[in-house]
């Protein structure tokens, strides 16, 4: 069995594994105050442009955004997502149980638009009776989303612009980060996000790191006392070292792009077979996850070989279903799978 | 002025300001531990025939909800409720604050259905990734609700018995109980209620007391230590006999059924009114509260009399607003309000 | 039986009652925003010499504590107070279930000094481990505190140095201010308050009052939203005015003053009674909790005619009872008490 | 300059970073759902002769604690520990955050008694105002403790016994359990700690792993739901398996044991050392951390060539110091230090 079925199934990029083995007699400071912290912000602050901001190395996704979420609001304020957000949706309630509201906008294709923010904004601007009601306070948004889309830049300029105005702060899930700045379709680099943003994060755990997100914290008001944060929440590693190294690993040369945008390209040939076979995208996707609507006989084919991911019934007769890249395919199980899926 | 705004904007029924006055001398223990809860829970006792309830007396509607919210859900456990539920959109995320996330469900004209629900539960019960996601575990809907709205009995039972199969707790909230049982079109009692629900309050603040909202907890899972979450949510009255005082009386002898359907008849007087003169209705209330839909004229035709809630705009020419009844409205108040209205 | 067990066992001074009658036919605006807030606030203002300070109604002690400690720390911040305090012993952990550490100092008579809070302050300054420690932000101290003593102005005067030193917060629980202020040892008014503190309550439910405590911000960083927290505390009554209207009879012509320096008065002849007797004070108090070290004979011989609340057992042959006067108690009922002791 | 300052300052034992470079090709399921973390279970659960208890994996120690602790809980239920107990003093309020206080006992030795819990839960028992305060549910110690010191079998006993008696979780801090259980003092097994506890956890970040603690559930009714809540906080790594394997690795042959139990072995040759050279131990602990009070030109001295905890000043001349073993230290570097200790 070739497994498409997400992008955290593997270990992690050789070279990560070399990087701890060949450190792993040294010894080192703990709580992420050590040489290899210092050197992957470093590294990382090379691409930003922003000699402001602060990096700092927590180990999952969930734990990134309630821990970013929680150190940026008051208790009456919540944060504004798409509704198929992964903090609405998948962290069983983590924001919520930190305190905070969630409010949900209808996304389309995993997005929300500045018009959307400013709605919502608004709403509270005007408001009558605001002490009766949450105050939008943080943007929420993934790139790449749950359905695998990006923001262009000009959305983003508009989203942040519109944050500004509202004095909202944007947050950007970056746990898909590598897969959505190496898309063919994408025009926005790490210097816009740091341009754009308040915070955001860049995924290690599912673009070649054994685990690890680099939180990436721009705007000071966020920056203070953000350890003391992490600390309570559980996302400070005791051996912090072990995530800078493997962030200094993955950007001291560029290899963090390097996979990620390989796996994408994996994913256009695949999404390129599937529309050559005449079978529909679920939502139109750059990156590496590619929704299909497939018969269920297909389907069922497919599954005697690969290993993917059932969405959900569509009808009787078809289901959407997705199949995932990642820094750990190899070139010919996308082979046999584009091999596969013309010869359906 | 004459206030139609709401259903709170003045003190007491006389009788509840008399009883205050009565037993000002008195001296009681502190905390609801006194005769006057005793009796007020033995007066409501008599109308729910269900011998194990346990009656508690919050102050207020926002209090009650989150107090019985939190201690009936376990850290990840959600409560179910329609879009337009108060504590989702009019409670400044009070039950968030409690850590607890709420699953709103598009509501009809503030309604939620057994096969919304069902499904919802169904969902989770079916969920490959439960982990991930919150669990449904109590559901919340009012009697009646933001619109005036009333469940039917049959309703009610459907509701009731999605929730029994699914595991869920079933509250209501019953700020404004007494308008929803005491409306023409009501079909159910507080029998049922103590029947068909796990936990729900009988509104006093806006039903004629001063202040308080007496919590009726039927499920015997739900009793244990419910006076240590009351304290800890500060929802412990110190002085709490002046809560049982006013609720004894309101049951005694029926006071509180008599005055929520008198204002109940005034709202019909004001219904029939407006549909005489061909003004639609925003929502078929059939309680104390009645929302129309106007022209912008009328509506500052009527404002140079009436006080009463603007809702919402419709259209550029149009809007929709509240005209609300209560026990402290008078005949003379309702008639010229119907005379005015006819006359537009 | 006549009743010294606490200061909360009545109603509320009969002026109280009479404009809670006399305004029952009126009409308010809903949530603290009416008149009768706005004219407490100004009479309570008349006192405070700090035009600056916002004032706002709450229902009671519990949620007064809470809501102004959530609503001025951020999550990793924590509140100091005397091991005896009130919200570290008797309030079911409400600051923790808002999230917050309670960093209790041992005290000497419910009471700590600027010395102490200085040691907890440094203790963090200097800390190498700053992120693993919660951070010190408020001090709590109460007014008169649970075994009736009471801060000197130099005391506050001092601990107000202290804390602006270190960046702390002070917040005073005035629970029982009124007989902390109406003590004959006491040089602090109202004045010095705004002036030393950050924000302080004055207490209404032991003072005369049915029900309320005045939380006067006068730090305007606190001040800020803190309606918001009220409602998603729960702690904002529908009919606010009920509190406006009882805080401006307390306040309009120092009835306040009035009643609790009498209840003072009579605690110190109960007080030099005991004295004469030979009984010794448990802790020396000279406000309107009188606490005394009786053999258990004793104990029981009073118990036959008054109600008061036994505190612990000293020994085998002793015990400690606390005696309390309040704004309610007659004089004849203290003349009987004085007799009494004075006959053991 | 040799490194005796703490247990979690290396990497991991070669054998756990040659088990991920083995399995770095293959791909697993996620979240904790797979074959590793499948045998880690089977291979601790032979040594604990419970075959009901659940393992999970978690990441760190802090993270641990509180998500135990608040899975385990009921908003107003408080957890017992010693005062120098790591939950209490240096996880930054992390349990507080969750809603729950702490009710920190005076240790001995960072050690309570079972008559010190007794007195805890008595005083709940016997409280006329449980409402007003927390109720104890749940004792945690640590084993070994802050101070290296250990429970014995029969002082575990003894506290297993109370906790049942008073209806009390007994959960068991096992960040350094390697070290307890290989101390030449130790009368405890796994064992033990699954017949005597509900739930403890078996360090692994510092015993050898890379980082990783392996929770271990005896009490079914603090088993269901608890991948919901190590979701919920974040606590559920996406790569589960990393997890599993290092404890498959450590525990497959009794690894753990011997590295602890070796560490063990050279922090009594330092304590010798120290004892032989008539330095006092500030605390007599036989396990891997060793704290004497020394003059402070020895700890200068010291100093040039050791990195070791400075704890805290004594008086004027003297100071404690820590030094550390751990899985790490290698036998020369112990004999350097055992040599310069003798020569001071």
């Amino acid at each position: 069995m070739i497994r498409f079925n997400n992008d955290y199934n593997h270990g992690a990029h050789p070279r990560i594994l070399e990087a701890l083995a060949s450190t792993n007699g040294e010894s080192y400071g703990g709580y992420g105050i050590d040489p290899w912290c210092e050197r992957a912000a470093e590294e990382i602050g090379k691409y930003l442009d922003c000699p402001e901001a602060a990096v700092h190395f927590l180990v999952g996704g969930t734990q990134a955004n309630f821990t970013v979420i929680a150190s940026a609001l008051k208790p009456f304020q919540a944060v504004v997502c798409a509704d198929s957000g992964h903090i609405h949706v998948h962290e069983t309630g983590a924001v919520e149980h930190t305190g905070h509201k969630i409010l949900a906008l209808p996304g389309k294709d995993g997005k929300i638009t500045a018009k959307q923010i400013a709605g919502e904004a608004e709403k509270y601007r005007v408001s009558g009776v605001r002490e009766h009601i949450v105050q939008p306070k943080m943007v929420y948004i993934s790139f790449s989303t749950e359905y695998g889309t990006i923001y262009s830049k000009g959305e983003l300029e508009e989203i942040s612009r519109v944050c500004k105005e509202y004095g909202l702060y944007l947050f950007v899930d970056g746990a898909r980060l590598g897969y959505g700045l190496g898309s063919c379709r994408a025009d926005v680099t790490l210097k816009d996000l740091a341009r754009l943003t308040d915070v955001f994060y860049i995924g290690g755990t599912k673009c070649g790191a054994l685990f690890g997100e680099a939180v990436v914290i721009v705007n000071p008001l966020l920056q203070e006392d953000f350890r003391s944060c992490m600390k309570q929440n559980g996302a400070m590693l005791a051996k912090g070292w072990l995530l800078g190294l493997q962030f200094y690993e993955l950007f001291r040369d560029g290899l963090y792009f390097e996979i990620t945008r390989k796996a994408d390209e994996y994913a256009m040939r695949i999404k390129k077979a599937f529309e050559e076979r005449g079978i529909p995208s679920y939502v139109e996707s750059f990156t590496n996850q590619q929704f299909v609507v497939v018969e269920n006989s297909v389907a069922e084919k497919l599954a005697e070989k690969y290993v993917f991911e059932y969405e959900e019934k569509i009808d009787e007769n078809h289901c959407c279903i997705r199949f995932c890249t990642s820094w750990s395919i190899k070139a010919e199980e996308v082979d046999a799978l584009v091999r596969d899926i013309l010869a359906l």
